[in-house]
C-alpha cells in the first residue's frame, strides 16, 4: 500500500542518487496569443506512459539512468518576476548538488530563471537555441520580461555570440538585424548544427528546445503555430548530437496540451524528453 | 526536494492512520458503445486541484478527514476476470484493516469486483445503485459479465429485495420485469430516496453512483449519454443524506473524460467524490 | 467601399452620442487553473450576429439605443497592477464623459480596474456581485491581485455592507467566515435578490457578473467550472430587475471560449450582454 | 453473409408492410449562421444503437412497430427549389401508399417541401411548431426561401389559426407582431401545448420540431443555439400526448453533430425520434 | 476613443490609397462534403494578429504596403448565382478603380464571380491553380456550379490551354481525361511550376489557391482533406516566384476554421496571405 | 423505395460474384492506452463518399472491381479469445470460397484471428508487417493475448524468417533482440521494401498495415501516436508494389477516429482502402 508517486517514465531515482533532475516550469504568464503551456509539464508526465523507456534510435534505456523527477514547481500566477527568481532558486540548488537538470516549460520566458542561475557557475556559457521565433524584441507592450523577448535578456546575461539559433522563421525586421550583430542565427533549418558541434565542443553548453521550432504539422499544440518549421526527424538528428557536447542542462518548452487533443503534441515531446535524458546523462 | 506525490485533493493521509481509502480501477473492457473510463480516476485527481477543499454543503473540510490516496490498480487489458479478482483482492486488504474505500471506476463492471470482497464480510448487505440505467441484463452479447449484467450479477450475489435503484431510465423489457420482481426500482428519479434511508437506517450499505444518472447536460463526459437525467441538485441532496447511513463503502463509475474536453464532466465527479468523502468520513 | 468596422451587435452609435459605452478587458494574466478569457470580449463580439437584436423578454430593441463599441484595451501580458490601471483608465474617462459602461472580462480581476475609477464618484457605491466564488481570498501563492481575490480587494475600497453576493458556492472556510461579518453573501441562489433592489433603490450600484455563476451544464466555456450553479431563467430574472436600480455600470466576466467550442457558452454571453444593454439604456 | 444494410434502431420493416416511412433530408443550404445539419440524419442513424428498443416512458417497444428505414435523399447543393421539390415528391409517395413519414433534417427549410405535399391531402391542416426561434421572416438577406422564413412560407399555404408555435425566444419585432395576428404564440415554453391537443383532436396535424426549442444546455449540437429553452422532460410530456392527436406526419430538425462531439445531443435526437415513432405507429 | 476596426494584420490603408483589395467571400453553399469555409475570412482576419507583418522569406514588411482591407461581403444563402454575381460586381469596382484584389473564401466556386470581372478586362487571361481537386466536373448532383465544377466553368469563359493545374490528386476518370485535352494539369506535385513562370512571363495572370493542395498534415481545416498533398515549403518557393509574373488578382480558398480547432490551419493561411500579398503589392 | 445500403465507396458486388471481401472487425479490447479502434471501420464506411472511386495513381477505378462489403462482425465485448475465433470462422469461410479478404480493424490483435484462418491453407505464408512498434511483446501486464504481443502470436504460428517488419521505431530491448533472431525488421523506414517484394514474388504473402507506421502528422486518429514515422507518399510507393506479389489477404488497422474529429486520419485510412482494394483485385 503505497501513496500515488508519479514520475515521468523509469524517473524513479531518489534525489541523492541523481544525476539528472528533471522539474516543470508550468509558467506561461507573458504568452502574448493563447496561453496553457502552464499544462506542459503534467501532460508530459501523464502521457510518458504510452512511450516505451528504450530507445532504438541511440540504442539506450532510461531504467539505465539515474533521473530525478521533482515534479512542477508551485509558481505564482501574475508575477512574473517572482516566478522566475523560483525557477532560479530551485536551478542554483541542483546545480549546486552537482547535477544537471531538464526543465520543462511553460512559456520560454522560464529559461531566464535558469540562465541566471547558470551564468555564474559558467561565465562562458553558449546557448543553442531552436525556436521559429527570434524571441530578440527588446520589449511587448511595454514590458521588457516576455516570451518574445527572452533571448534579448538572455543576451544581455551571456553577451555576443554566445547565442546559437536555428529554425528560426519569425520575428520584426529589427530584431534578424540585432542578431545579425548579436548573436549567430540560422533562419528555417538546422544547417550549420553539426559543424557548431564540432566549435562548441569544449564549452558549457545549454540547450533549450522551443518545440514550436517543429512544423505545426507535426507539434501543433502550441500558442502561437509557425507554418514551415523542421521535421522530427531533423530535430532528431541534432538531439542524437548532444552528447558530444559539454551539456550542463537544457529546458523543454510551449507544449500546450490543450490545443492538440489528440495527445501527439505531447508524444513528441515525451519522446524528444527520454532522448534529451539518454543523452544528456550518459 | 521531494519526488511528485499526485493524490485526490488534501487526501494525503498515510495508509495506516487513514479511516478511508480512494482507490481508482481504471477499467471499461465490457464497454459496448464508447469506451474510455479507464482515464476517469486520473482525470479526477488531476483536476480536483481546480476545487475546493472546504464544503460549504455540509460545512466540512476535507482537511480534517483522514483519507489514503492509493492511486489505480494497474489492472490487465483483455481479461476481464482476472480484473475483478484484483479489485477484490485490493478490497478485501483494505477491508481486513477496518477501512472503507471509495472506488472510482472505470465502468460500472467493477463494482463486482468490491461486492464480492464485501459479501462475506456483510450478508445482509443493501446496495443503493444511481443510475440511467437499470444493469440487469443476464448477458450482453453472450458474455456474462459486462457493465450492462453487473447488477444482476450483484443480485445473485446479495439476493431479492437487496438492491435500490434510482433514475432508472433505459433497459430492456425484460429487465424492468426482472427488477418488479427482485429489486426496488424507482424509474426516471430520486423519489422514495428519503424514505429509504430510514428504512435501511441500521443495514450496512454500499453506495454504487454510477454517474450517468445524472442528466447529459450535467455530466456529457461518458459513453452512454441517457436522456431525461436527474439534476447535480437533486443529487446532492441525496449524497448529503449518506452520513445518516451505514455506508461501508462506495463507488463513484462510468467518468469517461475524453468526451467532455470542457472538463467540466470531470469537475462534476472531483465534487462528488469530495461530498462522499466527507459523508463517509464522518 | 469601407473597411471591416466589427462591434456587438447594432452596438453602432458614435463615441459622442453614446449613452453606454461597451468594451473588452481581455486579460487573464492570474487565472489559476485553465486561462482563456482573452478571448472572451473578441468571441462575444464576433458571434453576436447570433442573435438577435429584439428582446422578447422584456420587448425593447437593441437598434433604439445608443452604445458606442470602443472594441478591446490593448493590455500588456504579464504585468497585473499596470493592466489595471489601463482598464481604470478607460473606465474614468468614460465616466468623466457622463456615460456609462459595460466591461467585457477578462478575468474577474479586471473588476478591481473598473471600482477604482468609480469609488470616487460614487464613495456610497454597492456592489451586486453573482458568482460560484466568494473572491474573498487575501492572497493566492502569495500575490495580492488575483481573480480570486478580487471581492476582498474591493472591500478594502467601498467597506462592509456594500457588497451582495449571489450564488456562491465554493471559497475556502475563512472567506464564508469573512462574508459573514462584511458582506453579503446569498449561497447557491439567487434567494433575496429581488428584496434588496428594493432595499438599494436609491443606491448608486455596480453590477458584477461573472458568468460561472451559471451551472456548468449551461456555461461550460469557463476557466473553473463549479457544478450546482443557477438555471439561465433564474439568472434572466435578475438581470430583468436592473432596470429597478441606479445602475452605475456593470461588468460580464470569465467568458472562455476555447473550452466550449460549440459556441453555447458565447451564445449565453451575448445574450446577456444584449439584455444588460437593454436594462442599462433605458 | 449479408449487405451491410443501416437502419435507424429495429426500423427493419419492408417498405410494403410499414406502417411509418423514416427518412432522412440532409439538407442545409440556407443556413444563415453555422452549417452542419445535413450530417445529422446519418448521425441519429448511427448513434441509434447506443439507445433501448424499449420506452420506459409509454411502456412499448420499438420491436412492435413496422417502420420503414429508407435512407437519406441525395439532394443537390447549391439549388435550394429544387432540393424541396425532391423532398415534395419523396413524401408524396410515400403519403399515396398510405403510410406517414417522419423526416429527419437538415435545417428546417425542409419542412415547407413536406407541408407542400401534404395541403393538398389535408386542406385543414394544422402545425404544430416547437422552436426557439419564430421562422416568420418575409426574406433573409433577400431570398424568401430560408430557415428563418419557413413558417412564413406555410402559413403562405396554410393560413390564419393554423400554425401552433411553442417554445419561442429569438425573433424580429415583426415576426412577434406577425404571429400575434396570425399564428399561435407561445413565449419561452410550452403553455397551453395540453389544451391544444384537446381542441385540435380531430383535426389532422403535422408536428414538426425544431430540436432547438430545447435549452442548449441539453442540446448543443445545433447551428444556432438559443439560451433559455425547455428541459428534456418538458418536451418528453408534450411528445408523449401526441397519441392523442390526429398525427398524419412528422419531422425532426437542426441537429448539427459536428458540433457536439461528445454524442450528447445525438443521443437526445435519437430518444426523441424513437419516442414520436412509438407515439406515432400505434 | 475609435469604434472597433478589424482589418487584415498592417492592411490599414484608406481605400483610395490602397493598390490591392482584400476582400472575403464566405460563400460555401455548394460543397458537398463538410462544410465551413463561410467562416474563413474572418478566422485569417481574427488570427492574423498571431504572425509578424515582416516576413524572412522575401525580407519585406506589409507595413510597407498599401492594401486596404474591405471586410466580408455580405453574400445570400441558398441562391449561388446571386453570390457569384455579388463578387463580381464588387471585383469588377475594385479593377475599373485600378486597384489588384485578393479574394479570400470560402468555397472554390467564388473563383468563377472573379474570373467573370476578369475575362473582359483581360481577354488572354491565365489562370495559375493549386488544389488537391481537378474540379473539372461538368455537373455535380445535377448542377451545373459547383465548387467541383467551378475550373470547367472557367475553362467555358477562358478556353483551352489557359488553365494550369498543379498538385491535382483527386477526380473522377472523365475529368483527367478532359484536363489532359483542354488544360495543362501536374498531378501529384509542382513540377514544371518555374518553367510556367517564364512561358507566362508577359501574360496577365490570375492564382488561385485552393490551400487544400497543401497535405492534410499541414492544412487539416479544410472540408475535404486529400492525402498526398504538397510542403508547406514546396508551396511557399511557388509563392515566391509570383512577382516574376504579371498577377493581375488572386484568391485563397477552402479554409474551413472550425475542423481545426488548434488553429494550425488559419494560421497556414494568414501566413500565405501575408505573403501574397507581398508578391503582389511589389 | 430501398432501404439504406451502406458500404465502402463503390464496393456494392454481390457476395457471390465478389473476388474481395470487405469486412470490419470492430475489436479494441486488449488496447492498453487509448481505445476507441472499434469505431474505426465504420468510419471508413461512413467517410468513404469523400474521396473518388477513380485512383490517378494507378488509373483504375474502383467501380471496374467486384468488391463485396459484409459490414461489422458483432463481437463480444470483454472476451479476447471469443472474438478472435469469430474473425478466424469468418475468414475461413470467405476464403473456403476461394475470395480474399481485406479486414478493416479493429486494433492489431484481430490479425492473429485471420492469421489463424490462413496459416492451414497457406504454411509457407510470409507477412508484411507495417507499424511504429514492434508487436512483439511476449506478454503485456501478464496477457499473452495483447495488441503489443500479436507479432509474436504470429511468429508463433508461422515461424522464423516469415515476418518482414518496416517502420518500427518503438519497442522494448528484447522486442528488438527477438525481431535480430526471428523476423526481418527494417527499422524507422521502409528500406528493403522493393527488394522484399523480389524475393517473395512468388510466395502466399499477407500484407498488415498497423496505420501508426504513418508519421502522426499525417495519421493522428490513432491510439499511440509515435512520431517519427513514415510519409504518406513512401507508404503509398510501397502499396503502389502489392499487386507484384501473391497477395492472399489484407487488414489495416488503428484508426481510432474519435481521436481525430476533423476527419483526416479517416480520410487517409479511405484513400488506402481504397489503394489497397485496387491492387488485390487486379
Amino acid at each position: 500500500m503505497h501513496k500515488n508517486i508519479q514520475t515521468f517514465l523509469a524517473c524513479d531515482a531518489e534525489y541523492e542518487e541523481a544525476d539528472v533532475v528533471l522539474f516543470g516550469a508550468p509558467f506561461d504568464g507573458t504568452t502574448s496569443f493563447r496561453p496553457g503551456t502552464r499544462f506542459g509539464p503534467s501532460a508530459i508526465r501523464n502521457d510518458s506512459f504510452g512511450i516505451e523507456t528504450y530507445s532504438p534510435y541511440c540504442d539506450r534505456d532510461l531504467t539505465e539512468c539515474k533521473v530525478f523527477d521533482g515534479g512542477d514547481l508551485e509558481l505564482p500566477f501574475g508575477n512574473t518576476e517572482r516566478a522566475l527568481s523560483m525557477i532560479e532558486d530551485y536551478a542554483k540548488t541542483v546545480l549546486k548538488a552537482g547535477k544537471k537538470f531538464v526543465m520543462l516549460g511553460g512559456e520560454h520566458l522560464v529559461t531566464l530563471g535558469t540562465i541566471r542561475a547558470l551564468m555564474p557557475l559558467h561565465p562562458d556559457l553558449h546557448i543553442i537555441h531552436l525556436d521559429a521565433h527570434t524571441d530578440l524584441r527588446t520589449e511587448y507592450l511595454g514590458e521588457a520580461l516576455s516570451h518574445s523577448t527572452v533571448m534579448y535578456q538572455v543576451w544581455k546575461l551571456a553577451g555576443d555570440g554566445r547565442i546559437h539559433q536555428f529554425g528560426i522563421r519569425s520575428g520584426e525586421k529589427y530584431e534578424f538585424e540585432f542578431a545579425a550583430a548579436h548573436t549567430k542565427l540560422q533562419k528555417f533549418d538546422l544547417s550549420g548544427f553539426k559543424e557548431m558541434t564540432e566549435v562548441l565542443k569544449d564549452k558549457p553548453v545549454y540547450f533549450s528546445l522551443d518545440l514550436d521550432v517543429l512544423d505545426p504539422s507535426v507539434f501543433w499544440g502550441t500558442g502561437t503555430p509557425e507554418a514551415g518549421g523542421i521535421t522530427f526527424k531533423e530535430l532528431m538528428e541534432a538531439v542524437l548530437m548532444l552528447h558530444r557536447l559539454r551539456v550542463v542542462s537544457c529546458d523543454i518548452n510551449e507544449l500546450s496540451p490543450h490545443y492538440d487533443p489528440s495527445g501527439c503534441s505531447t508524444a513528441v515531446a515525451c519522446k524528444l524528453t527520454r532522448e534529451i535524458l539518454l543523452q544528456i546523462a550518459r
